[in-house]
C-alpha cells in the first residue's frame, strides 16, 4: 500500500468507469429501469392476450348455453362486441377514463394519443391494450344475459355506448384516480368496475327487453336447455385461463422481486377461489336438487373467480378459498333468485358477475383495512350509475330502432331471421 | 474536503468497484447482453407458441366450414400438416431459407444445425421454432381452400413440398436476405411471404382440382352450408389471438425499451386492424345482402389481420384501422369475385389471405418510404413463383397417385371413405 | 495527465459512484439475482398457465371421445377434478412431495406455507402453481380411461386421493429428492411421475370397474364411436400447446443464457417428437388397417409427447424424432394390445400415457449416462405403487359408495341419470 502507483490506479479507475458507463448506458437493455420497463410491458402484453382470449371464452360459453337456433347470432355478437369495444375504447374510452382529474367524475372526450415515457415503467400501448380487453370483458358479460331476444344491431349500438362511454366513466372513478379512489374504495382487478358493472348493464337489458318467449309461463320458470355443454365447458376453461391475466396483470408490474412474488400469489389465490367456488356449487346443487348439475359447476368456478377479483393479493390462500366458496353458494342461490323474480338470464351472468361481484367487493374489507361501508358505497354507486345509463340507452333503442325481434322471428331464431346462417345445418 | 483521507477513500473505491464487478460479471444473468438475450428468446418462445396455436385455429375454422361428412378428414389434414411442416422445415426448409447468399435466390439443402452465439441476441432454437410455425401457417391456409375434395395422402405430399421447399425458397428471398430484400421489398410479418403465398398455393389447387360436386350448377354458385358456426368462430378467435404472436414476434426482439414499445404498438395496430376489418365487413354485408352474415364477420377480421401484417408497426392506430377496414371490404367482394369465376374456396381463404395479403403488402407504401411498385413486384413475384410450383406439384400428383376421390367417395364423404371415422355419429 | 485535477476528478468519481449505487441498489429491479428471479418466476407462471390449459385439453379430448349421452358428465368430471386437485395439492400434496428427507419415502401431512427467499431463484407461489398443474394433469389422465362407467362422486373421491396423496408421494420420490432421485433415476418432466402414474391409476380403475356394457361381446371388441372428432382434435391441439409449458417449464429456470437456450431446445425437441409420433402412427394405421384413422393421428402425437417428456433436453432433434416416432408405433399397437386383453380404455390413455411413458423413461438411457436398468426400476416402482394404491381405493369405493351406475343408468347415460343436463339436446 505504501508504494501505491497513483497513475496506474487512475488508469484502472478510468477503464473501470468506462466499462460501467458503457454497459450502463450504451447497451440498450442494461439499465435496471429499462429492464423493469420491459418486464412490466411484457406483463401487460401477456396478461392482455390472456384477457383478450376471454372474449373467446364468453363466445363459447354463450354459444353452448343458447338454443341452437341462436348460436350463429351469439357468435356474431361476441366477435362483433370485441371489435366494437376495441375501436370505441381507442376513439373515446381511454381518455374518458384516464383523462380524469384527481377525485373527479369524468375524463375528456378525445382519442388515445400514446407517447412513451420510461418513467411510467411500461410501454403506453401495452397498457392501452391491457385496459382495452377489460373494457371488452365488461361488454361480453351483457351479451350472455340478454341473449336470444335482442336484435343484432341494437345490441351493437348498446355495446358501443357501454364500451365507449358508460364503462370508461365509472372505471375512471377508481382506476383513473377519480372520486371513488379518493374516497378510499378498493377494487384490485374489477369485481365491481368490470363484473358488477357488466351485470348491472345486463340486468337493465333483461328487465327492459323482458324474458324469452316461453321462459316463464303462469309465473313458473320453464327450463330452456343449453345447446352444447362441451362448448360451455370450453368457454369456462378459457375464462379461467384468462383470469390469470385478468388478476395477475392487475398488479401492473413484474419488474421487481416483490411484484413477481405478488403476481404469483395472485395466480394461486385466483385459482383456489375458482376451485372452491366450483366445489361448493356442486355440493350445494347435489344437496338441494339431487343432481350434480354441470352448469352450476361452471358458474360456481366463475363466481369464485369474480369474488376474488376485487382483492386477489391480500388474502391468504385459505381465505381465498373461503371467499371463492361463498361465490359458489351465490352462483346457485342467485340463479334461483333471479328465476324467482322472473328475470331471464340465459347464461347465469347476473348471479356470477353482479352478485358475486358485490360480494367480492365487500369481502375486501376482510383481508385489508378498507371499510366494508366504503366498499358497499362504491359498488352500489357503480351499479346504480351503470344500471340507470344502460336503461336509458335500452329505452332509447326501444323507442327508435327497436330492441326485440318479432315473436315470429324469435320463434324461428335469429340465425335465420337476422344472420342468415344456420349454426348446425346438418344436425337436426 | 481539505483533510481528505486518501487511503480510506481508495479502500472505499476498491470495495465499490469490487461490488460493481461482482454483480456485473460473476452472476449468470447480470450482463445486459445476456438479459436482452433472454428477453428476445422469451419473445420467440411466447410468440412461437401463440402462432403454433394458430394451427388449432385453422383446424377449428375449417372444421366448422366444411360439411359434417368431411370434418374428421379436415381435422386429420390440419394436425397432419402441422406435423409434416415441422419435420420438413427441420430437415430442409430452414437452411433453404436462411442459408441464402445476400441478394441470392435459394439457400442450401441441408438440415438445420443449431449453435448458440450470444451475439445473435437469441437462442437459435427459439428462432427456429418461431420460423417453423410460420411455415406451418402457410400450409394451413391451403387446406381450407381445397377442402372436401382432395385425397388425404395427396394433400400430405403437397404439404411436405410446400413446407420443405416452396415456402422456404420464397421466404428466404426476403427474410433470408435474398434478392427481394436487396431490392428494397418490405414485408414485416408476411402478408406476402406467408398469406399471399399460402393463398397462391390454394388457388393453384382449387383450379387444378376443380370445385366440389354441386358447388356450381349451370354457371350458378350454390351455397353449401357450413357444419358448425361456433367452431368456425372459435377458430377465428384462436387465429386472432395467435396473430399477436405472429406480428408481435416479428419485431424479433424485446430486449430494449424501443423494442418493447414497438411490440406494444404492433399489438394495438394488429388488434385495431382486425376490429375495423370485422366491422366494415358486416356493414358491407348487411347493406348488400340484407343479412348480418357471421361468416363475413369472421373473414372480415381475418382479412384485417392479413392486411396489417406487412407493416404493423409504422402506421398510426387510425391508419391501421383504415388498412384493416379495406381488408374487410376485400373479404366480402373477394368472396363474390371468386364465386363469379367459379373457383370453389371452401373457407374463403383466397380473399382473406391472397387478396388482402396483396393489399397489405402494397399498403406498406402508405406508412413508410418503400415504393408501391417495389411492393407490387415483390408480391407478384412470390405469388407467381408459388402458384407455378404448386401447380406443377398438383399436376404431378394428379398424373400419379391422383388428387381427387371418386365422385361416389366424394358424395359419401371422405370421413367414411378415407379416414374411417365419422365426425358426429350420434347427430343425424 | 501531468496537470491532473484531483479535486474535479474526485467529484466526478463521487457522482459516478452515486449513479452506480442509485441505479444499482435503489431501483427495484437492478440486481442480477433479482432479474433472474423475475425471469424464473415468469417461466413458472407462463408454463404454469399453459399446463393449466391442458386441463381444458383433456376435457375436450374426452368430450369428443365419449358417446353423446355421457358428454356433460365427462365435462363435469374434468372441471371438477381440476378444482379438487388444486385444493388437495394445497392442503396436503405439496408438502407430502417436497417435505421429504433426502433419499426418503414421503414428506409430511401439512398445508403448503409459502415464504419468499430470493436464494431459491423464484417466487414460491409460482413454483407451487407450476407443480399443482402437473398434479391435475395426472388426475386428468385417469378420467379418460374409465369414462362412461364410474359414478361422478366416486370419481371425485378417487381424484382427491390421487391428487392429495398418491401422486405427491411418488412424485416426491424423485422431484422432492427422495429415494428414486438418490438412486440416480432421471425423469425430466414426468414420463413416469405424471404420465405412467396416471396411466397406472387408470388401468387399476379400468380393471376393477370393468368395460362399458357392449364394449366386448363374446370376447370380441366392438368399436364404440366417438361423439365429436373436432372436439377431440381441439383437445389434442390444446395438449400439444400445453406441453411446451409442461416440458419447457421443467427446466425450472430461464434467468441465464444457458437456461434460455435449454428451454428453446426443449420446445424444438418436444415439437418434433410429437410430429414424428403423429406421422408414424398414421403410416402404421394406413398400412395395417387401410384407413388413415384420425384418432391414431391424435394419439400418435400425444404418445410422441409423452415419450420425449422424460428427457426433452439431452437428445438431438433427430433423436427426438426417433423417440417420438416409436411413441407413435406404441400408440397404435398399444391400443390393439389393451383391446386384446379386454381392457376398455375410452380415449386410449393407456397406450399413450402408460406405455409411451415407460418407453420415454427407458429411452433416457439413450441420450444420457443414466442406466436403462435404473430407469426401468424407477418406472416399475412408480407404476406398481400407483397401481396398488389406486386399486385399494377403487375397491374400497366399490365396497362402500359404489363405483358403477346401474346397467339401466349406464344405458341411459349419466348425463341424464347423474348430472341432469343433456349435452346436445337439440341434435338427435
Amino acid at each position: 500500500m505504501s508504494k501505491f502507483n497513483y497513475k496506474n490506479f487512475f488508469v484502472f479507475l478510468s477503464l473501470g468507469f468506462l466499462t460501467v458507463f458503457l454497459t450502463g448506458s450504451a447497451s440498450a437493455s442494461s439499465s435496471p429501469d429499462e429492464t423493469a420497463f420491459i418486464f412490466n410491458t411484457l406483463l401487460f402484453l401477456i396478461c392482455g392476450f390472456l384477457v383478450m382470449w376471454m372474449a373467446a371464452g364468453f363466445a363459447m360459453l354463450e354459444s353452448g348455453m343458447v338454443r341452437s337456433k341462436n348460436v350463429s347470432t351469439i357468435c356474431l355478437k361476441n366477435v362483433g362486441l370485441y371489435a366494437i369495444s376495441g375501436i370505441m375504447f381507442y376513439l373515446v374510452g381511454y381518455n374518458l377514463a384516464y383523462g380524469i382529474a384527481e377525485g373527479g367524475y369524468m375524463g375528456s372526450f378525445s382519442m388515445f394519443a400514446p407517447g412513451e415515457d420510461i418513467a411510467t415503467g411500461y410501454a403506453s400501448h401495452s397498457d392501452w391494450f391491457f385496459q382495452m380487453v377489460f373494457c371488452a370483458t365488461t361488454v361480453s358479460i351483457v351479451s350472455g344475459t340478454i341473449a336470444e331476444r335482442i336484435k343484432v344491431w341494437s345490441f351493437f349500438i348498446f355495446a358501443a355506448i357501454l364500451a365507449g362511454v358508460i364503462y370508461p366513466i365509472e372505471m375512471g372513478w377508481q382506476w383513473g384516480g377519480g372520486w371513488l379512489s379518493s374516497m378510499g374504495f378498493s377494487d384490485f382487478a374489477g369485481s365491481t368496475l368490470v363484473h358488477a358493472a357488466g351485470g348491472a348493464a345486463g340486468l337493465a337489458g333483461a328487465i327492459i327487453i323482458g324474458p324469452r318467449i316461453g321462459r316463464f309461463v303462469d309465473g313458473k320458470a320453464i327450463p330452456i336447455p343449453a345447446s352444447s355443454i362441451p362448448l360451455a365447458t370450453l368457454g369456462t376453461f378459457i375464462l379461467w385461463l384468462g383470469w390469470f391475466g385478468f388478476n395477475g396483470g392487475s398488479q401492473l408490474a413484474i419488474g421487481s422481486l416483490d411484484d413477481a412474488a405478488a403476481v404469483s400469489d395472485i395466480f394461486v389465490n385466483t385459482n383456489l377461489a375458482a376451485c372452491a367456488g366450483l366445489l361448493v356449487a356442486i355440493i350445494v346443487a347435489q344437496t338441494m336438487f339431487g343432481k350434480c348439475d354441470v352448469t352450476f359447476a361452471l358458474n360456481g368456478a366463475l363466481a369464485g373467480l369474480v369474488s376474488i377479483t376485487a382483492e386477489p393479493l391480500a388474502p391468504s390462500a385459505t381465505m381465498s378459498m373461503m371467499i371463492g366458496g361463498i361465490g359458489g353458494v351465490i352462483a346457485v342461490f342467485g340463479t334461483k333468485f333471479f328465476e324467482s323474480i322472473q328475470v331471464d338470464d340465459v347464461v347465469g351472468a347476473l348471479p356470477v358477475h353482479l352478485l358475486a361481484g358485490i360480494w367480492g367487493t365487500v369481502a375486501v374489507a376482510i383481508s385489508t383495512d378498507v371499510s366494508a361501508i366504503t366498499q358497499l358505497i362504491g359498488t352500489v354507486s357503480v351499479i346504480v350509475f351503470v344500471f340507470v345509463l344502460s336503461a336509458i340507452v335500452f329505452l332509447a333503442l326501444k323507442a327508435t330502432v327497436g330492441l326485440r325481434p318479432s315473436a315470429e322471428e324469435e320463434e324461428l331464431g335469429s340465425d335465420a331471421s337476422e344472420v342468415g346462417v344456420e349454426s348446425y345445418p346438418y344436425f337436426k
